[in-house]
């Protein structure tokens, strides 16, 4: 496996390097960490959320929808889902990959793989919504829009 | 609201005063943290699922399934969902509801609720599966069958 | 050990009753979660901080310094310490005492114990200062001052 | 700032490039994640720890105390300290430096810089016991204290 730089957008040539296929066009690589295991050795189910958090937040940026310096934008997590298909251990490498799949007036779902060590670790999806300061729904940004549908090409509802 | 112990097993009897409906019949309850809170002053997402994985075992030990005192059971989270419905706040005091909805020869699926002032603020579901030392898929004992059957009334596939 | 309510003050007569001794009179129950252990099935150092501050916010609440229902104050943390003393395990039943133990214009020190069975399983102390929004330091409120001295008799400096 | 690598050794010539200066001659970078934030958008005390934790592990692997490969050693936390100088934000790029700086026998204490931006955010120190399996006080391995002493020249008590 080549030496990938963690925390810093991966684009298709590297994800393909590390045999992570098509259609993932954007990757965030990081370490397992001590304190993201259980008591059976094995990264705790709240480890992967936090992932995918923190892979939302590189992703948001780097499609310019939300840059979050000058505040934290109202976009929320209305669901999620993850499938834990093999346990990971302390140290292992791993790339979280993701693509927005549909996107909706105020919403959109999004896709997610764990990769380590050329094995697919575990899947999962998310719906988010862009919210007003008042909690009620906000139409995305048309710029925001744009980006996602012609880098990720969603199905468009 | 009626006072409610808190990391002790609720029954129908309090979760009915609770204003928690059929067919829950086991319950925890907790207040939220000021540490589950995230940068918008509301849940993460990550503290409900560490809610849920609290919630499983004191679950597991009130239906005899696992007790955790002398070795930590491998039924392991195979997959998770959750709905976020409406936002939480400190220090407010919630009920997660559980109950094992559909049962198979090495796996279960369990559905939840969280609860806060009458509200359901969330919801949520898992597959467990249970594994012998060797991470290959182990029967769930006999006696932790009848139990999830004869309390929960799960679909048996 | 009696009964206790969690997350609930608890006042002299029981802290005496579970056999915490003088000068105690103030303190949180709890009980260890799995989420809080490491890989060596001992309570996370982490869990310790969690637990200290999710005491403060009790502390502060019913001492009258700070209610965190309209706005979380800015009494924050400048240092912290922590020895550990014997471990702890899953299901523990524990309760943190704490007072404050000397105060200044601005900020105070406060000191900490962690007990479960009887045992003093970890001592911390903490100092805590008082700021405006600005990140300026800011006098205590007569009010909170007053009632610090009054219930801990902490040394005026 | 020069580009870094996260969770990767710095040596003393990456660090002073980053104006961290002698003696500090060990260092591990990375970024500030919003699951790191409290409801007040700083970084919250807790993940100073676990920075601090991880931070020994990549130390241990690095100066050939334990490698984390076979068995997690039991080179256990018995006290630990920080002092926080000034609050850390979403997505600040920090490195932290450690290094031994007394030992004795079965134990040995640390000392450790938390640096962002050419500034020391925070200063910890720790002191670490290594132990049996059955939690009495082990001698360090001969490998361990050479190079413990040959590297950061600790005070030998």
């Amino acid at each position: 496996m080549p030496a990938i730089a963690y925390q810093t957008p991966l684009r298709t040539d590297i994800l393909r390097a590390l045999d992570i296929p098509e259609p993932w066009s954007f990757g965030i690589a990081d370490r397992v960490r001590f304190g993201e295991l259980d008591a059976l050795a094995h990264v705790n189910n709240t480890a992967y959320l936090s992932w995918l958090e923190n892979f939302r937040i590189n992703y948001f940026k780097d499609y310019g929808i939300a840059d979050y310096s000058t505040r934290i934008p109202r976009i929320v997590l209305r669901q999620i889902g993850v499938d834990f298909l093999t346990e990971m251990r302390l140290g292992a490498e791993y790339v979280i990959t993701g693509r927005t799949t549909s996107l909706r007036t105020t919403s959109f779902r999004m896709d997610y793989g764990i990769w380590s060590e050329g094995v697919l670790r575990a899947t999962g999806w998310a719906v988010l919504v862009n919210l007003n300061d008042d909690s009620s729904k906000a139409p995305l940004p048309e710029t925001a829009r744009n980006s996602l549908i012609s880098r990720d090409n969603p199905e468009v509802l």
